[in-house]
């Protein structure tokens, strides 16, 4: 894009697992190193789940009261009580992942592998390991183990720091 | 406020469309806009929905187990099987509306407006756009279309750059 | 941790009250000023919360599809229409407190109170003050009063720069 992006250096905090928020850092990641940019991802609480080999993302309407889904032309959020019930989750799932695929929208295991090609580095948070008893063979090869403190070392390198 | 300000530039993504995740981005935009920033924001995900022509914000409290309104000297927070029941979010946005306006806070609309006329430069997402089947000419006048790329721009020449 | 990380400072906007959420800003905050940076946190909306004298926090899984609390070698995350049932957020909120104590994290009262003593800077939203009715006197001594404008003036001279 321009010039002044070169040598430049990106980190995002990745801390939220649903289907929706696991695309934000993703594509941010992936866009940021295809320009250039040196990026570090450090996966943390409900985020870290997003390097387990088997990715099963799922997203609820619950208390988000902005999700509404294109229907024939229409828009529609659904209630809360109905959002509630066994198997909503499952729906609104099946409903945004129908609606990426028809977009033509990459998913998230697949912009996962993007990021990783592009040499974009990755942090798994150690105390979050601990703390939810998730095993280093059920997360993908690749990713370092850290602490805040080692994304504070690379945060104050970096010209651009999100908290996703 | 201070010297240090000036010539300073600050970008904003804004991912949520709530009625009270509403308020952040555009207080936080007309105040640095107010102070002599160069403001940007981008709106993606649910917070594309804030450049709607008509606004239709709610807020429920979901899940926000610290979300507690003021009633008569008390704070009362709402259990989650009351607050998951028909008209709930009704209620909850109606509560909010009206603490708002008593306490003299001015409306998402009134910001946007404020936004606008401070000359805080909007972006909407076109992947949302597409995903979610937004149309051009439900969206207000102003803001130029763009994605991730044109954000990353956007933040590289930036001094702060906040993910909402 | 380097040598680069001398002389820098960091802002925080710290704008969730749950449990869970409460431990970002904290950890981040702590960790930080131990590497010699300069810290300020700006505790508004639901954030304001975590200024309270008396701390109840809690947490629900509602919505949240990526929480799951390992149980005996496996990990279970709660059906919404469960979460959403009287006395689900207390049986998360003390699920997530067991295993907070078991791993030997700390409280948030703990780092809080290792937050002030590493010299943390804090400031309490005072529209946020106003708009849910907080008394001054159910706060924490230490933390001053400030508004928008006063972060902005913090964030153009700090290095990092994060939204909670």
């Amino acid at each position: 894009m321009s010039e002044d992006t070169n040598a430049k250096a990106m980190s995002i905090i990745v801390t939220k697992g649903t289907l929706d928020w696991a695309y934000p850092p993703f594509i941010l990641a992936t866009t940021a190193a295809a320009m250039g940019l040196e990026v570090t991802m450090f996966f943390t609480f409900y985020g870290l789940s997003l390097l387990k080999k088997d990715l099963n993302l799922k997203v609820s309407t619950l208390g988000n009261t902005a999700m509404e889904m294109p229907m024939g032309g229409m828009h529609m959020a659904m209630p809360n009580i109905m959002a509630a019930l066994p198997g909503a989750p499952a729906l609104t799932t099946a409903m945004m992942k129908n609606l990426i695929k028809k977009k033509g929208v990459a998913s998230i295991e697949e912009l996962r592998e993007l990021a990783i090609e592009a040499d974009v580095n990755m942090i798994a948070c150690q105390m979050t390991m601990d703390l939810f008893e998730y095993k280093k063979e059920d997360m993908i090869e690749g990713p370092v183990l850290g602490g805040a403190a080692t994304w504070v070392d690379v945060a104050t390198k970096s010209d651009i720091n999100l908290y996703i």
